[in-house]
């Protein structure tokens, strides 16, 4: 993609051509500048977002690197049965258009197939992984209470924790986070269903934010909350221009079609039967007490 | 769900035990009050949005049915190799949210692999699917400019538009619907890239909305765009306070982390590189005249 102006048309249609036989258009276009270039990490969080100088030409807006450094590792989706499909897709379509290595990894290779119906195809499974920059969970119902009681997955999750450059979770993820230990004495964000009983059982402190950073750790609220979560961490690791580029490539200017999305701004009624109905299948796991959900689950 | 007061703990429990061995927990839930029994669509638009009687019990939320009723042939998102993942998942996400009947067809079976390399499985094959109450069509790069030639794509959607209730498209996915000769005299939204050139070239004027609604034609922005058009619909169909339950169930209140996502709203330069960045790809197809994209993709 550098120098693209010397280039004369015969070979512009030349790539083109070749371009077009493949499926991945976009995500080539995008990492043209190499952001796939293997450096070492620096885990300088007081450097982070330190992008600063401004993007004039398509070499900075190509080359432009993430700092710190998650292409290393790079960005680890952890995905399961039965969970919510945005919670995962949102955050992935964020990262793939910023040009960052991701991918999807599950407790087996093959398939899963999301809460409402969606089957996709996981990258890695948790044996082959064992270092992440990024770990990201999403949430879910019924599928997410499975997760916090699974040793396996906790296990695998608190090691991975050990050396990531930053551990995240995006809506009921944090139930999953919590259960493996890690949100103890934080500020959190989460879906707001139950938030403050759930959090409360991990010794977390729910802030009722759009998404929170303490530390390491970035939490966000329920399912849509990821977009503006990833789109935060893309922020302060490339710095705003070119935050506004993957905005733009994505024409992230969101216009709800009417009020709502917040317990705040919808009706109140609304918001007491979607807690009810929730509280059908999740009140027993809710006031189960934390190490033992398993028997709420199950007896 | 109906008369959920009067079960008593043991049945609850038997339930949620059951519940639990499900993946699909949520859309189980969602449609628990029947909102896919099959019933004559209306095809009454004057009628539509007419969900006026507020919602004041589970039994009001869970029974609720769209109207005009788009669940006897369903909601069918055309997806293919190359396209942009979220311009389909959002608004998937949100139809199912809904407990709307909703599933995935592409030129055949299998899975597809989106631009940013994620791999689905297809719920049908276009020769399977003769009619649906709504058509989406989403958007893509090079995969996009691709469908726009294959006449069998075109064909199989001129022939799903003479009987749908409504024909939509995301993103790029407007180029498709134009391609196919629907967007004649329409006013119409798409991704901001190209957008006057390449609608001027279908006969439709761009509006510059988030989305647009021409008659049945509903027509929305980029990428992200289709959540905004997708929950417009489930307004539309099912009116406000059903449309904040799906909101409110999916937190859909966004707070994107800096100001962006529209030509208008980003830094000037950064909106140029982007259009210059796609301009390398596509300038030759958007510059083709109409009828005759093979050409320009492939000489």
């Amino acid at each position: 993609m550098h120098n693209k102006k010397n280039l004369n048309k015969s070979l512009i249609k030349a790539v083109i051509t070749l371009i077009f036989t493949l499926t991945s258009l976009h995500i080539h276009a995008f990492n043209g500048g190499g952001s796939h270039d293997l450096t070492m990490a620096t885990h300088d969080f007081a450097n982070a977002g330190g992008n600063s100088q401004p993007i004039t030409n398509m070499d900075d807006l190509m080359g432009r690197q993430p700092n710190p450094n998650v292409n290393v590792n790079g960005i680890g989706i952890y995905v399961y049965d039965g969970m919510f499909s945005l919670d995962a897709l949102g955050p992935y379509q964020v990262f793939k258009t910023a040009g960052l290595k991701t991918f999807l990894i599950a407790k087996k290779k093959g398939n899963i197939t999301m809460s409402n119906g969606l089957t996709i195809a996981v990258d890695k499974s948790i044996s082959e992984v064992t270092q992440l920059d990024v770990l990201l969970i999403p949430g879910g119902a019924g599928g997410t209470a499975m997760q916090t009681i699974d040793t396996e997955i906790l296990d695998w999750i608190q090691k991975i924790d050990q050396t990531s450059i930053y551990t995240t979770s995006v809506c009921t993820g944090a139930w999953i986070l919590g259960a493996a230990g890690l949100l103890e004495g934080k500020d959190a964000s989460t879906h707001w269903y139950r938030a403050n009983e759930m959090l409360t059982k991990f010794g977390a402190d729910y802030t009722g934010k759009r998404w929170t950073r303490d530390g390491k750790y970035w939490t966000s609220a329920g399912v849509t909350a990821g977009l503006d979560m990833s789109l935060a961490l893309v922020n302060h690791l490339f710095g705003k221009e070119y935050t506004q580029a993957v905005m733009l490539d994505m024409e992230y200017d969101p216009q709800p079609p009417i009020k709502g999305g917040s317990v705040k701004k919808s009706v109140p009624i609304i918001a007491q039967l979607m807690r009810d109905m929730y509280d059908f299948f999740l009140i027993n796991f809710v006031n189960c007490p934390l190490g033992t959900p398993g028997a709420c689950l199950f007896n």
